[in-house]
């Protein structure tokens, strides 16, 4: 039987084994990069290890916080040595989708900001090419109007959901709304991501294409690695 | 002597001219289209036309309410069937550049749902192509990391400048900055506005290209119109 939740953790080890004293490391959003964020903290405590985190959204700095991870709190300007984060999905060229959990923005935004982003996984979340299985790409639009944002994503040729609790659409971290995007398939992810991105209303999208500089997928007891170059 | 503010209410006259009894309205933002919402609000008055409007921006909003015109507040879904909105700068094909008071988002949000989008102008506002000349171009980008993001329209091949009042950066009603970029002359406008868009950090740029269908430039006491072809 795999055991996700151990992979998660294996791939999360493997990131966090990449931190030096005096990193500054973007600390990622969701499952995965939770248990990266608890093993710094065991660092931390074990090692004296000595580095600063950037949060990519409030659950991350609040659990980073409580696992004794110094965070930096002035944004105007960072270079991050290091950014750790999961992913819904990932191909061997380092393109992936990530899962919005009321985040995407502010994780672009700090993934985007470091010389080295690792992306980490368990095996499922390797699929390659990235469009070639069914998949919902989550798109963060304005309130403003989002019905009509809708309709503009629906054209992309994907059946689009806005995400809510029951009747009550879920707020992003920037009081935005998200809309999932189910794809059959798709061929060119720079391409829709770009179309994503520019289509009135969006304020970001899933797709991270040429972010990633290095791929940690766990299968079992095993690492596979790859690296990537970002084009950032 | 060129009177822009005569030129200015002369081409909101004639936008104004454009709208019908029944029509959903799309009120746009700037000393142009302040222009046409008070016109707007004298044909109410005078002749009881009977309009909807939707305002781009907190001080359109306010404006129409005191020139009596009725506005639509639940805007989770709208269609337009005219949006009259100012610009910094035209071209004969349409391309446009707002100037970005604080509103760039709602702007593109609302005149992108129009079926007509009018852009009214004096004189001094057309310039073909869009950017033959030294322009000023209005990037609204995320409070986190503005820096980094600052940096990277640099690499654009621009000179671009927080706006601020003082040492107080100003805020969009988004609650995000501004990044004003000098550029001396670009060339192609649609891939500019593409690459400004997918830049990480940034929420929306000045540049409105494939939205406008009609362009009125007033000159002294003279109209000129070009119908263009929205592409959105």
């Amino acid at each position: 039987m795999v055991d996700r939740e151990s992979e998660k953790k294996l791939a999360a080890r493997h990131a966090v084994g990449y931190v030096r004293d005096g990193m500054k490391v973007g600390l990622g959003s969701g499952t995965t990069a939770a248990y990266a964020i608890r093993l710094l903290g065991e660092r931390i405590e074990r090692e004296g290890l000595e580095i600063v985190g950037v949060a990519t959204s409030t659950a991350s700095s609040e659990l980073a916080i409580s696992v004794g991870i110094p965070l930096v709190s002035h944004l105007d300007e960072f270079e991050l040595d290091l950014a750790i984060d999961g992913t819904d999905r990932v191909d061997r060229a380092g393109r992936l989708i990530k899962g919005g959990g009321g985040a995407l923005l502010h994780e672009r935004i700090v993934d985007g900001a470091a010389a080295r982003f690792l992306v980490i996984g368990d095996a499922s979340k390797l699929v390659d090419p990235l469009g070639s299985q069914p998949i919902s790409i989550p798109v963060e639009v304005f309130v403003l109007g989002w019905k009509n944002t809708l309709r503009r994503l629906e054209r992309l040729g994907c059946k689009p959901k806005l995400r809510s609790v029951g009747k009550i659409p879920s707020l992003t971290d920037e009081g935005n709304y998200t809309i999932d995007c189910g794809f059959d398939s798709f061929d060119d992810s720079l391409k829709l991501a770009n179309l994503m991105r520019s289509t009135i209303g969006v304020a970001d999208c899933g797709l991270f294409i040429g972010m990633a500089t290095q791929v940690i997928i766990a299968r079992s007891t095993q690492i596979e690695e790859f690296t990537v170059g970002a084009c950032w």
